[in-house]
């Protein structure tokens, strides 16, 4: 069986959206809930996301593990796994770790662009690494199943993170540095030691990641992937779109500066261009994945390699997580 | 005028304590009212503060400046200055910081023994210094008047506050590691530093600061202030006793551990010796600001140094806050 997955959206979720994504042939989202709410905010975004489950019941329902996958392929329905972009919700709290695993979360980063209570993101300028805390969250992550995410982490936190995990740890949106130095890429060497502990890489399609941002070629992404599995192998890469689709800027702006700062911050933006970039045309929304399809067996990909790439890699992660 | 200063306690407040508090003379200590309390569990120590007030108005009321100090000199009471020994209560939001001042907060640590949001904890074992957010929070921490306060915190962390401060700091609690080494105390490098940049040091009664423990003798500890004073200078050192009369052992275990971890952290101490450890018999309670006083002057300081250390340095310190 071949399943389609995209290991990260933060869309304004509406009906439209989730029929893009079910026009897109996913069968599984992972979803980011929240960046920095805290526990009780959480509570209230799941609320919404009750409402989106009961109005769109016909296209989405919330998943849980990897049969959750398979019941949506069945079923002919996405299956919507929660995510966090930041630890806030955990607060300072190691009990609230179970409590937001109990009401649905499976991935959690570590840190989003800044210094959390359990790692450094990679906008700060020194990398402690993994603190006290992070390293209490770590156990009891694995214990539970709750996948560790160090997209936006730097690079000794996110080795930490490696090390330190008794499961595989997810990258779910980045790209390589290789092919476009920016902080919130990924250097070789640490995509080495992350495929080697049987973690996974999702390729992201927001333009900042990407060599030339909006005017990226799907050629060159489809290089950059190709190049990015010599590295990595064949079964540790697959795709985290990081889209953002129909989100005002006023969210970016919000995801970059949250409660932290009383001047403004652009992050990878800039004072010209700090809204959201736009798309590149052969990746506006989700159906993307059919250019991508085409373009990586353009670069020499096998089916079998493809179908991994776009979904089954994901998919065995999912499994390996249980 | 000479004023008598602790800069820091944390007892359980009584009438009984501020009582022995006015005993020793005593015109202002500053109190701490959270160690791991959010924004909200802060008020409502204030709340139990106001009763405090209330109902020892003869001894005590909220001090807010230097001012106060004066006043309770005059009107024979303790002026009590509010401060946080870590800076949960402004949790991740740079608004809050005015918030707490308002509420009479003059003093926060930048963080307890852990990373913190805005810096790194001396039980850490990688210091990444001041945190992006840790930066703004200094700007509005001195914008203010609220003084940074770095006791429990790493060392760069601790030299990167005083560099990016525009006003004086403080470690209100601790001694020089060259007495006693431990991860609390201060390096003699570090305490150059503080002193060249105005801030203050007070010399902590805490049997975990002190050689020998409960067993540290008066001269002993007297030698160490007069080694202090010659690499800080006379004028800025002062006494945080770091007293915890009457608080029960369950205390220092919830200071130590609050909610990060599962299993047990004894901080300073050890599974054999968990709470807290006995006072030495010449520092009791604030009453032994007289054996301070008499054991300064055995070990050479005259009176006008005395008065300073165990006090008037710290009533000045005040005086630049405004």
């Amino acid at each position: 069986m071949n399943y389609k997955i995209d290991n990260l959206q933060y869309c304004k979720w509406s009906r439209e959206v989730f029929k893009i994504n079910h026009e897109a042939g996913l069968d599984a989202v992972h979803v980011t809930v929240v960046y920095h709410e805290d526990f009780n905010e959480f509570n209230s975004k799941i609320e919404e996301w009750n409402s989106h489950f009961k109005e769109n019941a016909d296209l989405i329902f919330l998943g849980k593990s990897y049969k959750d996958i398979e019941k949506a392929k069945i079923e002919k329905k996405t299956a919507i796994f929660f995510g966090f972009q930041n630890c806030s919700p955990i607060e300072d709290d190691i009990n609230l770790v179970e409590k937001i695993y109990d009401l649905g979360c499976r991935f959690m980063q570590l840190t989003y662009n800044n210094q959390s209570l359990l790692a450094t993101g990679c906008f700060e300028n020194f990398d402690s690494g993994v603190t006290n805390f992070g390293k209490e969250v770590i156990k009891e992550m694995n214990r539970l199943g709750l996948v560790i995410d160090m997209s936006h982490s730097a690079e000794k936190s996110t080795i930490d993170a490696i090390n330190l995990s008794q499961k595989p740890i997810a990258i779910t949106h980045a790209n390589p540095t290789f092919w476009h130095a920016v902080k919130r890429n990924k250097s070789n060497e640490l995509l080495e030691i992350l495929s080697k502990n049987d973690g996974m890489l999702g390729l992201s399609l927001y333009p900042h990641h990407l060599k030339d941002g909006t005017n990226c070629t799907l050629e060159s992404f489809c290089e950059m992937t190709a190049k990015t599995v010599e590295i990595m192998g064949i079964n540790k890469v697959g795709i985290g779109s990081d889209l953002c689709l129909h989100q005002p800027d006023s969210v970016v702006e919000w995801m970059r500066n949250g409660t932290w700062s009383k001047s403004k911050n652009f992050g990878e933006g800039s004072k010209k261009k700090a809204g959201f970039p736009k798309q590149p045309e052969w990746f506006v929304d989700a159906r993307g994945f059919l250019n991508l399809d085409k373009g990586l067996s353009k670069v020499g990909f096998n089916k079998n390699e493809i179908d991994g790439i776009l979904g089954n890699n994901w998919f065995n992660f999912y499994k390996r997580m249980n």
